[in-house]
């Protein structure tokens, strides 16, 4: 298959590109860095450095994998639709984001860049695909975090309301606890509006929190690590976890730690990917697959990571904190994910072996933590 | 009150304007003249074109209004901060969006320059707000076509849904049929994200399409006519099917005609707008009214204006044409519309004496008429 994949240089899209091109795909893999430069700019760095994507590709290539690189910024169409054109991709994976809830709430201009980079891009990619190629296959990384905490059970995608006798398929309302969650529902909104008036194929993977590091021998031996955020902007909580006990800091609780969300490890955000590029929605669909395989409270993670590391004798202490975010603190939780499993997925759940893996491979890097950025930095109000 | 008008300059905003300063409010008048200058590049213009805010402000100030005006694009932050803090608003209406279904379908350009407007403009006045004064009454525009054509009742905004024996309130869920319409949508997630995250006082105007012109010595006396758009881009169906029979061109409607919507007298508009200046919502709310008097498919609407005009020896024919639209041309729909009634809204309704008195008024400007931008232009697909 021709895959463009979209942000391929962040956490999850470097992985994605590698294992894509040893299943033999040819791939073009974009991105302009604008993650990357944004955390330089706010003094944050990834746990390991890791080259840009043209010096990356180049070792795929000497693998005798299929692989270009551009960077373009996908908020530029005309630098788009040429690539599109020339690339002819079958399908197009779509990380090019900012990812990151705090960033979005730090003040107007970065609430802005959040938006106008995570709308304009998807947007972009749209029109692309509908001018140039329907039956291309948008694969877009969305977020459970567009359901926020509802009272009653999170459907995937869909829900059919009845309302006076009468009912009606919707796409599940949803109600985000951060200006980046939020523009993932409007970036949903985007594509089901295309999807259903000009005919596009679409499936949106709503992804709960990433945790993990892909243990893949070609990236290990030529020392191309992904780009591993362990700060209170960028990392992901289960692994901010890691690298706190491992700094000796305290595994910081932001409020009652009863927050319950749904997790995946990344090796499993790969096979739902390529469990997504066997599965092309019908014309004028929207896929919706809650991608996630385990709900946990705070607390219970927490606990997990603790309980784990005093097998490799390290002694983690929990700190809970004012919660900087606004959010329910004690909420109804119960999330479907039969979609995936149906798909093929094996859950790899979250038990001590796993986290202790992440921590090896974080005590490797022990040296490049920086303590002063794992404290929460931005407040919701 | 100290009242900002956002976007004072178009067909609604003036009228606005001219209605609140002559109930002694202080006014302060924004626009940046995007609506004109895309009109112009697009070779259309209302039926009268009227001056910029500054001279039509004189004039009001000649009459012992109190009315000041400011040329900026509400996407400037810092701009818009410093009006903000000087004249310390009350209250702001916000007009200040790109109306346009069909504009907004025209290209990817116009998609993103539709999208890019409307969120920047309605980000950049939370962030005035929350920022300096939260007790500011956010007064925003939003549209009926939010909704589109649900099989089931529309409520006002909100709907508790009920499932698997729990329930929840949500936004009701939106499904828009343009561009433009999922903008509004989207402007309406922000608002509502920042009201319950940051404590901002919203108020959101589901309005239906608007028709009409206001009755208004002053505007009449001083020939300051609100910009009253009759092409197939920026003209609201029943103003243009006036126009189309005052140019003895038939009333072209689209498809099958039974699209049904709820429309509102421009009157109308206005008494909801004073209405929702007296009832400023509590800290943290989102008050949504859906902003409409009376329901019509357009084969009615059609009907009615014909019938109307014989009156006046004007002999209108009705003509369908291809619907260049994507849309639901036979469906369910009944929306709801008490919150305005419990207010005290006196239904302006729509009988022949309406329709001849914009009749009239076109007929006085009748040579103004451009009959070639009474046809759409823009398909959906």
């Amino acid at each position: 298959m021709r895959i463009m994949i979209l942000g391929a240089d962040g956490y999850l899209g470097w992985p994605t590109a590698v294992d894509l091109a040893f299943k033999d795909h040819e791939l073009m893999l974009v991105d302009n860095y604008v993650k990357r430069n944004i955390m330089t700019s706010l003094n944050r760095e990834p746990l390991v450095k890791s080259p840009r994507l043209v010096a990356k590709a180049n070792k795929l290539n000497k693998s005798g994998c299929k692989v270009k690189t551009a960077n373009i910024d996908c908020c530029n169409f005309d630098k788009l639709t040429l690539l599109f054109k020339k690339f002819k991709p079958d399908a197009i994976i779509h990380f090019a984001e900012l990812p990151s809830a705090p960033y979005s709430m730090m003040g107007n201009k970065e609430a802005w860049k959040t938006l106008e980079n995570n709308l304009h891009t998807t947007l972009n990619l749209i029109w692309c695909v509908k001018n140039i190629n329907k039956n291309c296959h948008i694969i877009k990384l969305g977020t459970m975090g567009e359901y926020g905490t509802p009272n009653i059970d999170i459907e995937e995608g869909w829900i059919d309301v009845k309302h006076n006798k009468r009912h009606q398929k919707f796409l599940y309302p949803r109600q985000a606890s951060s200006l980046y969650h939020t523009s993932k529902i409007m970036d949903t909104d985007l594509l089901w509006f295309y999807a259903r008036t000009n005919g596009i194929r679409v499936t949106d993977l709503m992804q709960g929190p990433v945790y993990g590091i892909l243990d893949n021998k070609f990236i290990d031996d030529n020392n191309l690590q992904t780009s591993f955020a362990y700060d209170d902007m960028f990392g992901t909580v289960l692994n901010r976890f890691i690298v706190q006990a491992i700094a000796k800091t305290p595994l910081l609780v932001y409020g009652s730690g009863n927050q319950i969300r749904g997790y995946i490890n990344i090796k499993d955000t790969l096979n739902c990917i390529n469990l997504t590029l066997n599965n092309k929605p019908k014309q004028g669909s929207l896929n919706i697959y809650n991608q996630f395989t385990e709900q946990f409270s705070v607390n219970e993670l927490a606990k997990k990571v603790k309980k784990a590391l005093t097998k490799i004798n390290i002694n983690a202490t929990i700190k809970k904190i004012k919660n900087p975010r606004v959010e329910s603190e004690k909420h109804y939780y119960n999330a479907k994910n039969y979609n995936m499993i149906k798909l093929g997925l094996k859950p790899t759940l979250l038990n001590d072996d796993v986290i202790i893996a992440i921590a090896k491979h974080v005590i490797k890097y022990k040296k490049n933590i920086n303590k002063s950025i794992l404290k929460p930095k931005t407040k919701w109000t």
